[in-house]
């Protein structure tokens, strides 16, 4: 039969849920497929306060497009008093701030939930601090003006595809109420330099303290609403959901997390590390979202846990630096690390599963052969 | 059973090819932390002449070493008439060229070699082409002179793990007759900026037209030596085997190659596009290695071959873009691209496997629907 009579073809990703065999338990082509085009912080440069250029995580549900910053523009459009348009140019002439954010992909850790959940398979990678230069959303939108009936701002991407059979330009809403609470940027450099393509070039939103799916990157346009949004990347998932048919609540600011930077050297395979008996200096970071603190980082050598030292000074929305010594003899040891924040939230020791693995801040596990 | 009494812990990765467990077929936790570590070249950005800084693909074997360019010195040791040591300043006062080289990994591809090869699952990603400055090593090399039985030129890197119970740095050889062939360079800025640390900040060496695994990141000792190297990276991976007791053949200079963009735009999990019907712009990138120019590039609508457009202006040693014009017809359709090489090299249509899945050149396979 020639594909062209095949009535499959007309819309070709409505069967997308069926299309790929599952096995529990295994990882597929296609996860692999994003895990190689979605690149996660290597864990041993967590010992850079900020993020190098290139070694911040990367998550673009579709492909990059190339934009030309030369002729772009942001609409405000939709239930606003004075809808307009704004160049680059015009952006990078208002006032100009830089903030360390730590950004996190809500999917992070997600690798290990059962069953399969079919998606970026992150482990503990998704996570980087850049310096993030910009310029303040919401003299933007007062500008603008949103109507009395206006509910939530849209902020909708250059970046198109599909994703459970519904095509849609990656796009994301956040409250009038949201926006008053959060510091939201308009950004166009990253660590001092142009954002890359793939970060969004030449301009993007972002959201500190929220998960990484609120920033949305290659900004067009910025729509008032007099509904709630019904987007597929606002409805359709980032959700926490019992199962399939839960409504489910929406992922919004980031949960308490730590990391440690692997001590030692690793095994090219199971990257599992060797450590030499001693003193053992250990360091991490830790963060939380919603403007929390953190308050205690735990390290834990098998189950004895010990409280790590703090530093003193904690942007709002950016990780801080932990650091612990650990009198290290002969043996097999796993090492984790366990941050609490100002509203006296811990991190875990197991998953805290949802049906697509979303904020799980389970403590990292290390394993560790010292001799 | 404490920890310290099992004699196992001594030595951990002894047994590193035992420990994990494999199922043909499936995809492991250890190639998906490998897979979220190391990151592939987003394929839409082979519009690019040259990758922008951070979608360079990345293998880095180790963790990534941080080392201060200030003190960073590179010895040249072993047997040599004048063993010295340079520092990077006094590099960078050397003579200075910049050269567009793409690199690949000789692992790309790997992902669906059957029995499973425990490493990197590349598909097609492990590609990009930059822009390298740095200085020929050639007069170097001379300055300290290679005694008269001095047979190879050995590459260490500062990067150190275990790879099959062996622990190493990174290093490579090339034997002076390589060498008297190679426009090989001393590397310190790559797309006209600083070495980023993953990328083997602040010195690596850039050996045009081999599978990247010679181009030795963290450059600290250049070793002439009287016999042939027998570190692990040398002899214990990197070989074409047909099977596990076969000494195999080193591999060395990149294998015909091409990559297309992927038209239209992309379904998240499966990556297969839609396109829209009309004319479609098609377009690529294809390269060899050891200095050989690519004569022609075709393009495949399922089985039907038509010859593409090479741009003129080709580098020894980086990709040749081209162009296809294609008219697209409502229909599900498997897109290939086949190169052909100056000394008769085509790609194949199946895998050239060998057990470890390395030089897998064989034509990418894009589906797309059109509508």
């Amino acid at each position: 039969m020639p594909a062209n009579d095949n009535p499959d073809i007309i819309n070709p990703f409505l069967d997308a849920s069926n299309r790929v065999h599952i096995e529990d338990g295994s990882y597929i082509r296609n996860e692999v497929d994003l895990a190689n085009r979605n690149s996660g912080l290597l864990l041993e440069l967590l010992s850079c306060d900020i993020t190098p250029i290139g070694a911040h995580y990367l998550l673009n549900h579709f492909d990059v497009p190339i934009l030309d910053s030369s002729t772009h523009t942001l609409a405000f459009e939709g239930a606003f008093e004075a809808p307009y348009k704004i160049t680059l140019d015009e952006i990078k002439s208002l006032p100009k701030i830089t903030m360390p954010v730590t950004l996190e992909c809500s999917g992070n850790g997600r690798a290990g939930v059962q069953p399969r959940s079919r998606s970026m398979p992150w482990l503990y990678e998704a996570v980087g601090t850049s310096e993030w230069t910009g310029t303040p959303l919401k003299p933007l939108l007062e500008q603008a003006g949103p109507l009395q009936d206006a509910m939530e701002i849209c902020f909708t991407g250059e970046d198109r595809g599909f994703d459970k059979a519904i095509e849609h330009n990656f796009a994301r809403s956040l409250t009038l109420k949201h926006l008053e609470n959060l510091e939201a940027l308009l950004v166009y450099e990253m660590n001092g330099q142009p954002l890359l393509p793939q970060h969004g070039a030449p301009l993007r939103l972002i959201v500190p303290g929220w998960y990484g799916m609120a920033s949305v990157k290659w900004l067009s346009n910025i729509t008032a609403l007099t509904e709630a949004f019904d987007g597929y990347q606002q409805v359709g998932t980032y959700h926490y959901r019992n199962d399939h048919d839960d409504p489910g609540i929406p992922v919004e600011d980031i949960r308490v997390k730590s990391l440690m930077k692997p001590p030692g050297i690793p095994d090219w395979q199971t990257r599992q590390r060797l450590v030499e008996q001693g003193t053992v200096p250990l360091m991490g970071r830790a963060w939380s979202g919603g403007g929390r603190n953190i308050t205690k980082v735990e390290v834990g050598i098998d189950d004895q846990w010990q409280e790590a030292t703090l530093d003193s000074n904690q942007h709002d929305y950016a990780w801080v630096r932990w650091q612990h010594e650990w009198q290290a003899k002969p043996g097999r040891y796993t090492l984790r690390c366990r941050a609490t924040d100002s509203e006296g939230n811990v991190q875990p020791l197991t998953p805290p599963w949802d049906t697509s693995g979303f904020g799980n801040n389970k403590c990292q596990e290390i394993i560790v052969f010292v001799r």
